[in-house]
C-alpha cells in the first residue's frame, strides 16, 4: 500500500453539515443569510460561455481590493476562500515539528491544516468567559513559536482580542521572528482590524473572506494582507489559478457595492440586540458576539432545542461537544424578518419544553 | 523577518501569462476555444442570489462524475481544478526529501508542488523524438521511489504513454509501494485512460478537468480517480469547500451534454489533419500530438512567428526555453473555422520571413 505521511495518518476527516440547506433558514455557518448584493447578480448574467472557458486572471481584483483595504499590490493575495490563505500560510511558513499557537474552542480548519503540516499544535483554551486568553498567549509564546492563527472575532465564540492586546501579542512574537495570522471573516461585522498594525510587524498576516457579510462562500473568495516578504513567498506556493473566475469578476463588484454589506451588518446589529433582550428577559445565560452569530447555554434542553428548530427548518450550529461551549448552540443573526421567525419559533419550543418540564 | 521554509526559499514564482486573452484567437493554454456547451450557460443562467450565499455541496457532483466515470463514490474526489489535486499528492504522501520522478518538459505545476514539497526531485529528459521515455522511466524506479507525476497526453509534447507500457511502469512501482499519477487532463481528445488499470494497482491515481475539452477553465474544477484508501487520505487534507458552489452546479451539465464537447474534439482533430498537412507540404518540422495541440519546430523563425501571431491576436505558445523544445512553438487546435484563420495568418506571416530571406 502507498504509505500516507505520518502527520495525515492519524487525522479524521473534517466533514461540516453543508447538504441540503437551501430554502432553510440558515442560522448555522455564518453566512449573509439574505444573499449577496443584487449588483453581483446582475454581473453574474452578463458572464459569457468565453469568460467561462479562460484561465481566470486577477488584474481588476486586485486592484479593487488593494482600494478597498488601502495597501498596494504588492501587500495583497488573493486565495480560494480563507481556507487556502491558511493552508498556504503552513505550506509556506511551518516546517514539520515547528511550534504552532492555535486556540481553542475556534474554526476547526486552523486544527486540520496544522495537523496536516505536521506542526507541533500548541492548543490554549479561551477564557471561561469566552473572553480571548491574552495572558496566557503571551506566556505560552516563545523562541519555539512559529507561527500564531486565530480568528478575530473569533468563531464559535464570537469574542475579539483588542489591538492593544494584539499589539503586545505582536511585539512579543516579533522577537522571535513569529508569524501572527489573524482571520477577520468577520471583519464587517466588527468593523475593527489589525490592518493599521501591519505598517509596524513585519510578522502580521491578516485574512478577509467574501463568504460571510458579502453573501457569496459558493463563490470562494478570500484574500491575504501582510507586507511584501510574506506576500511574495506565499505567491510561489500557491497555483497561479486557484481562484476561479466568478469570483475574480463578482468580488469586484461586491466591494464596489459596500453599502449593501452595511445595511445587512446594519439588520444583524438589530438583531443581535433584539436577542439579548429577549434571552435576558427569558433567563438564557449568552455571550455577546462581535460578529453575525452569537453563543447560547441552554443547559440540558441544548440538544432538544437544536432539534426543534431544525424540525422547522431553522438551522444553528450544535457546539456543545466544544471545550467551553457545553450545552452550547452558535446563532446566526439575519435579517431583522428572519430574527423574528427565529424567535418566535424559538419562544414557541421553548415554552413546550419548559411546559413539559413543569408538568 | 519571517523564516520560509528551506524548500520555498529557493523557489521562482510561476506566473503564467494569463493577462489579456479575452477576444483573441487563444491556441495558447489547450483551452477549449470555442467554449463550454450552451446548456452549461443556461444552467449558470439560473444560478441564484441563495445559490452564492451557501457553502457549496458536492453530492450530485460527485454522483454525476461516477456516472461518467463507472466508478463507486469512494473512488473519487472533486478539487479545485488539477492543480489542487497534484498539490494533494504531495500534501497527503510526501515527506520532505522523499523521491518524487517527473518526466520534462511537462506541466510546470508538476515542479511546482514537488519543490514546494521539499521532493528529491528526479527530472527524467523525454526522448530526442518526444516520446515517452519509458526504458529510462523503468530504469530510474527504485525502493526509493515515493511518487510518480506525469501527463498522458503530456502537456507540451503532446505525445503519450501506452497502456502497455504504463502497466510496465505499474508493476514495478507497485513492488516498491510508489503512487503513480496520470494527469488526463486531455483524455476527451486522446480517448484511451488509465482508468480500467486502477482494478489491478491500487497505486496508480488519475486526474481529470474541465479546463481543456470541457471549455470551463475559469470555472476550477477537476477531479481524482484511485482506489479508496488512496482518496480517504486526501479527502482528509483537502478544505471540505475548496471547490466553488459555480463548479459543483456547472460541472453536473457539462458532463451531462458530452455530445457537445465530443463535436469539438472531431473538429480539433480534423483540424490536426489540416494543420499537419499543410506544415508537411511547407517543409515544417513538427511532432504530432494526441491532445488538441502540436509541437513545431520553425528554426531561427520561432520568436519571429510567435511574435507576429501575437501582432494578429493569434496566441500561441512559445515553448523554446523548454528542454527538447529549443525553436518550438505549442500550436493549439481550435475549431476547422480557428484553424483557418490561424492558417491563413501564419502562411502569410511565414511567406513574408522567407521572402525576406531570400531577398
Amino acid at each position: 500500500m502507498i504509505k500516507t505521511r505520518n502527520a495525515v495518518k492519524t487525522m479524521k476527516e473534517y466533514d461540516p453539515p453543508t447538504k441540503l440547506r437551501a430554502g432553510k433558514l440558515r442560522l448555522d455557518f455564518n453566512e449573509n443569510s439574505t444573499g449577496c448584493s443584487p449588483k453581483v447578480i446582475e454581473k453574474m448574467r452578463q458572464i459569457t460561455a468565453e469568460d467561462l472557458s479562460i484561465y481566470p486572471a486577477y488584474g481588476e481584483l486586485l486592484d479593487k481590493i488593494c482600494e478597498y483595504m488601502d495597501v498596494p499590490v504588492s501587500q495583497v493575495l488573493a486565495t480560494n476562500g480563507t481556507d487556502e490563505a491558511l493552508k498556504c500560510f503552513f505550506d509556506t511558513f511551518i516546517n514539520e515539528k515547528d511550534e504552532v499557537i492555535i486556540l481553542s474552542p475556534s474554526f476547526a480548519m486552523f486544527g486540520v491544516y496544522a495537523d496536516a503540516a505536521g506542526a507541533d499544535v500548541k492548543e490554549l483554551l479561551y477564557n471561561e468567559d469566552l473572553s480571548f486568553p491574552v495572558d496566557n498567549l503571551l506566556n505560552a509564546i516563545s523562541s519555539k513559536t512559529r507561527m500564531i492563527m486565530f480568528a478575530n472575532p473569533n468563531n464559535p465564540t464570537g469574542t475579539s482580542i483588542s489591538n492593544d492586546d494584539l499589539r503586545k501579542v505582536l511585539e512579543k512574537s516579533k522577537e522571535f521572528d513569529c508569524l501572527v495570522v489573524a482571520d477577520e471573516a468577520y471583519f464587517e461585522f466588527y468593523e475593527k482590524s489589525a490592518l493599521s498594525l501591519i505598517g509596524d510587524f513585519d510578522n502580521l498576516a491578516i485574512t478577509r473572506t467574501f463568504s460571510k457579510s458579502f453573501g457569496m462562500a459558493a463563490v470562494r473568495l478570500g484574500f491575504i494582507v501582510a507586507k511584501d516578504e510574506i506576500i511574495r513567498e506565499m505567491r510561489k506556493v500557491l497555483s497561479p489559478y486557484s481562484v476561479n473566475g466568478f469570483a475574480s469578476t463578482l468580488g469586484v463588484v461586491a466591494l464596489s457595492d459596500i453599502d449593501y454589506t452595511k445595511k445587512f451588518v446594519a439588520e444583524v446589529n438589530k438583531g443581535k440586540e433584539i436577542l439579548y433582550k429577549e434571552f435576558t428577559e427569558i433567563g438564557i445565560k449568552f455571550f455577546k458576539g462581535d460578529a453575525n452569530f452569537f453563543i447560547a447555554n441552554f443547559g440540558e434542553d441544548c440538544d432538544k432545542i437544536y432539534d426543534e428548530l431544525k424540525k422547522r427548518d431553522i438551522l444553528v450550529r450544535n457546539r456543545t461537544k466544544y471545550p467551553r461551549l457545553k450545552n452550547c448552540l452558535r446563532i446566526g443573526v439575519g435579517s431583522l424578518e428572519q430574527t423574528e421567525i427565529f424567535l418566535n419559533a424559538f419562544k414557541e419550543i421553548y415554552t413546550d419544553i419548559k411546559g413539559d418540564d413543569n408538568e
